[in-house]
């Protein structure tokens, strides 16, 4: 669809900056034009207009770290110690998830996202061929990165889960649907599958991706404390300096590596993630309800690393609204490094927007508004009282916008959502689909 | 008005529970019952009825901590060091402040607070005849304690300001108003007007108050770090040990006083609090923007001090939301203390609830739904994506609720708020009000 939209300001997180009374000008699922309202309408007289007349145009944002499938579990089991909460809440429930129920709690997250200006997703779970999470964001259409988690006790199921999640998604649905190998944690994975999922995802790479569309990893690194001892116990190995070290003893650490978490790091291995250019999905709600403690990320920033932030699955959360994350990431860093200058609210913006995309090496098509980027944007309407008076647009976006100020979501060129009605899928239904398969879930898991 | 609102989930908070597939009866300002709705319809067959099926109802929110009349300075500026912030910023600001613009930003404040549950808030500002903030609570039908801020360097207009507000104000509006002697901080209120205006609230509840409806105290305590240093500096005072100490060894503490942030606390400091009764309202967010740290609440709550919630000022949060405030406070103090049973869902929710009164000394009145009690109520709408599916109401309260899950609020017995339409103000004229006001004091400020 060709499309102008017109009046709102455009905070673009590009070159531009931001743009007042201007315009976004889209040709099928490219912006090929942003510039001020009064050009825009002479230069395209014939486009489609969207009047976004005293309203804000952001890039959609980018959630790095998700598994978008575990709604079916919000508010399931909290404030439990960890270890009971996995072993008697998390992991008896999650075995008895059928593809299906993966596939309807992934469209119900996806539908959450949009609603909250979110735009694109990273997500990590299993793949499965019938249903699966990638079914689930397309049909929706939501951008994403689909992972399929791999473990050491699984080598086999998951070599052909990623050689079918590559060569059935990756790169399709109008370049929508990205797909990554995702090795869980090192604790999990052990050293030599850990070196043998590289070889993998060369493979993959060669086989379906291109350098401009890669395949990537997302994983699971120096969540916990106790995360080098776990792995020492777990594989009898040893090592003296801690988990990425080891890691990168490994040879697995690079450009291409989603690190969600990254709580437990020493000056140290910031260098060595650096020097790697491994890439970090903040995830701090998560991390405070888990208990797992607060990443150093005005270290790591000041360290030259891409921080990405995430929300982390909707049962550690319970959330999937990033300006949430974005709130929290603002202050919580400025609150336990008593310094009120840190993560100001332009960087945590970005944090969410253009770093988001060269975290999941996708900075060439989404996180700015700019020509030739593909169209990913949230529309949203700030005549409300809690976004009043306006002095920064980018303040309130990071201290004082709720999910619920989002009118209006494009991905690719598509709007998605309009006037808060998601056109892609019935709410409704999807939400009915996702109570009954959560009634059936807990059926099975009662009846063991 | 006498209502019937069935078939809702009631929150009580009280000692009934939770009770599913329930009903509140309001007969004028007063909840006469509380049951399940099919006992409710045969009892109270001619009541106007408001369907609350497939909704929950909860005693609506306190905010223990504002100062409403700041809405006029969201977002005018952040992540700046405390005193740049201060200096060069909000108090240059708040010199121009009229009489006018404190009534004005009260009523955004108000209607933010309401749109998002909050039934009760407990304010601080300067208190002036023409124009303040009762006026603007009083006309948005918003329960709150309105104080008077009192400052050494102007105890005469003090004096007037409190016995002014007392006369005029205190149990006025059908009982929704009460007002408080609000001593600013120990560094800027010299020990003897401490002692003084301890005699001058004396006064004040003797010629208008009563046990049941007492002139409290609210003020700010232990905010930060140098608190004890800045005060012997602002008064040539010594002490050895710090402020709370301090504070005790004028007899200014006691049951009625609200102290609000409280995050630089010894264990001694603790004793101290518990000893005097004194009432704590903790401002997780305000804390984390302005870098002041992280109260010791789980301590507090083992020292059985009552802990209640606020926001503090819309420009150092920059949003009256309680259902942030009760986010953050679930998630920060297990982070933080890297134990994730600390501060569960259901005693957060206490604390913006019948702790929030119990802080106010209004508990025999309003924060939970019980017989008996004011009928202050939220009633939400948990039919939606991001509060799907439903395990726990109380978990989503806390983790995935937003303020505009809120759909109708009744405030002594009065409806608020129906299906998000304020009924008392026209919030677009109370947002032009509001800019209108802004302009003008821009203008005053910038042509200094």
């Amino acid at each position: 669809m060709d499309l102008a939209i017109l009046g709102g300001t455009i905070v673009t997180m590009g070159s531009r900056g931001i743009i007042r009374d201007g315009a976004v000008v889209v040709e099928s699922d490219t912006i090929i034009d942003v510039g001020r309202s009064d050009e825009i309408k002479r230069k395209y007289p014939r486009y489609e207009r969207i009047d976004a007349g005293g309203k804000i145009v952001i890039p959609g944002l980018i959630n790095a770290h998700q598994h978008a499938a575990m709604s079916l579990l919000r508010g399931y089991a909290d404030d439990y110690p960890l270890r009971e909460w996995l072993e008697n809440w998390v992991w008896p429930f999650e075995r008895h998830m059928t593809g299906y129920d993966i596939y309807v709690g992934a469209l119900l997250t996806a539908v959450e996202s949009i609603m909250g200006g979110t735009t694109t997703v990273n997500t990590m779970y299993h793949y499965l061929e019938d249903y699966n999470e990638a079914m689930a964001f397309a049909e929706v259409g939501l951008r994403g990165i689909i992972g399929h988690v791999c473990f050491s006790w699984r080598k086999d199921h998951d070599r052909k889960a990623l050689e079918e999640l590559a060569r059935k998604w990756h790169g399709k649905v109008n370049g929508t649907i990205r797909v990554s190998v995702d090795p869980h944690a090192p604790y999990t994975v052990d050293p030599e599958y850990m070196r043998k999922l590289r070889a993998i995802t060369s493979d993959l790479n060669e086989k379906y991706a291109s350098s401009s569309k890669p395949i990537i990893w997302h994983t699971h690194l120096a969540e916990t404390e106790d995360e080098a001892r776990k792995t020492e116990g777990s594989f009898g190995v040893t090592f003296k300096n801690g988990i990425i070290d080891y890691m990168n003893s490994l040879g697995v650490l690079g450009g291409d590596v989603v690190a969600a978490h990254c709580v437990h790091l020493t000056r140290r291995d910031m260098e060595t993630l650096k020097m790697r250019k491994v890439k970090v999905a903040h995830n701090p709600i998560s991390n405070l309800k888990l208990a797992s403690g607060v990443s150093p990320v005005p270290e790591l920033l000041n360290s030259d690393v891409t921080v990405a932030l995430g929300t982390d699955s909707p049962c550690s959360n319970n959330s999937a609204d990033m300006f949430e994350v974005m709130k929290f990431t603002a202050l919580l860093h400025k609150g336990v490094n008593k310094n009120p200058t840190l993560l100001p609210a332009e960087q945590v913006l970005r944090m969410a927007t253009i770093d988001g995309a060269k975290a999941l090496l996708w900075d060439h098509e989404i996180g700015s508004i700019e020509a030739g980027k593909k169209a990913d944007l949230a529309i949203l309407n700030f005549k409300k009282p809690h976004l009043w008076p306006l002095y920064s647009e980018v303040s309130h976006l990071i201290y004082a916008v709720k999910a619920s100020d989002v009118e209006t979501v494009i991905i690719n060129g598509r709007i998605i959502m309009e006037d808060r009605e998601i056109k892609t899928v019935r709410v409704e239904e999807v939400m009915e689909r996702a109570e009954k398969a959560r009634e059936k879930l807990l059926e099975r898991l009662h009846s063991r």
